[in-house]
């Protein structure tokens, strides 16, 4: 029986290396304005989303024929949250392959601030990653590395907003409009990643660490 | 036995109600610059999450212990998803109220562009309060409203890009990236309010509706 449980636990780190291969890519084809890639997001996006149906509904499964306590229905109830945070990182990919099409053959962003977002793209790819190796290796002290890791994130898309606002942003309203979004996606995508390794201390521990910041 | 869901479907509803009350004072410290409104808000936020707190333990209790199945099972599956999209139209209502607290005593939002955001915040209330009277009596055809309804907030928030966009905008690009955040608060929180709908859907029926647009 507790096989089952393993496997969705399988399932959902390899959902998160999904979801890093959907930022990775999309994060190429924002910065080099490649409809290809951006179009394969948006395509590919549609396999994270049957990923998490599939969760779902094995999660309802188990629930009905197994009546699972304490670390399997930690599992489980584990799995229905992670499951939705994956599938919104997909989703947060899927947004920013859709600003690049949108724009096409324009880069959405100006040449100055793409290395903010290059930079933005492989911390999120490697928070993906590493929300996944936790879920394999059930390592606490890693799980507990994303909430900091993630510190990087938030200092970026802090630090854009000081560069959109200052008064030498010599770009359109237009592109300080885009880069707003799209670093707003960026930084989600990283809390949702984060989510996923405190799903996975919950699943561990028993208990949820103290509150995210809001 | 039955008594406890309904229990945790009564505090979800009330927890929908919270939620609007959070959108409707955040807004009005919005548009009046009121920082008393915006810092109630900010305090109130906590009260949202402890309700969703109380609603996980909740569910992990009834699944431990009773084993529920079928419509049972349903309703307390929805819950768990429902009081995370609830807690997040929290989230949001308090990103409004910081930016309000951010720039005051200054307004966050040229007048011109304030019209719009009485209005998102108007919708945005009443697809909560919705939410939660379909949670209260599961009326199936109220619920699949709540999507329709959603059309004039994603009108509203395409909308504002066009205007922030158009070359008349004659305000700061610092005024557009808050608008264009603030936007985006209001959009995200009315579609939390539609997949509460679509959860308690769920809940009736055993199937989700088609999927949502990502």
């Amino acid at each position: 029986m507790r096989e089952h449980y393993h496997v969705q636990l399988g399932t959902l780190a390899d959902m998160c290396d999904e979801a890093a291969t959907a930022l990775d890519k999309t994060t190429r084809a924002l910065l080099d304005s490649d409809l290809r890639l951006a179009e394969e997001t948006i395509t590919d996006d549609i396999k994270i989303d049957d990923i998490r149906a599939g969760v779902e509904e094995q999660a309802f499964a188990l629930l009905a024929l197994q009546a699972p306590v304490a670390t399997d229905l930690r599992i489980v109830v584990s799995a229905i949250h992670a499951a939705g945070d994956i599938e919104r990182m997909g989703d947060l990919a899927l947004h920013i392959a859709r600003a690049a099409r949108r724009r096409h053959p324009q880069p959405v962003l100006p040449d100055d601030i793409t290395p903010y977002f290059a930079k933005m793209g492989r911390i999120g790819v490697a928070l993906a990653r590493k929300a996944g190796e936790v879920i394999r290796s059930r390592d606490l002290a890693a799980a507990a590395e994303l909430e900091t890791d993630d510190d990087a994130m938030d200092a970026l898309h802090q630090h854009m907003f000081t560069v959109l606002m200052a008064p030498h942003w010599t770009h359109s309203v237009a592109a300080a409009v885009d880069a707003t979004l799209l670093a707003r996606y960026y930084e989600r995508y990283a809390d949702h990643a984060v989510a996923v390794a405190r799903h996975t201390i919950y699943l561990i521990t028993g208990q949820m660490p103290s509150p995210l910041a809001s």
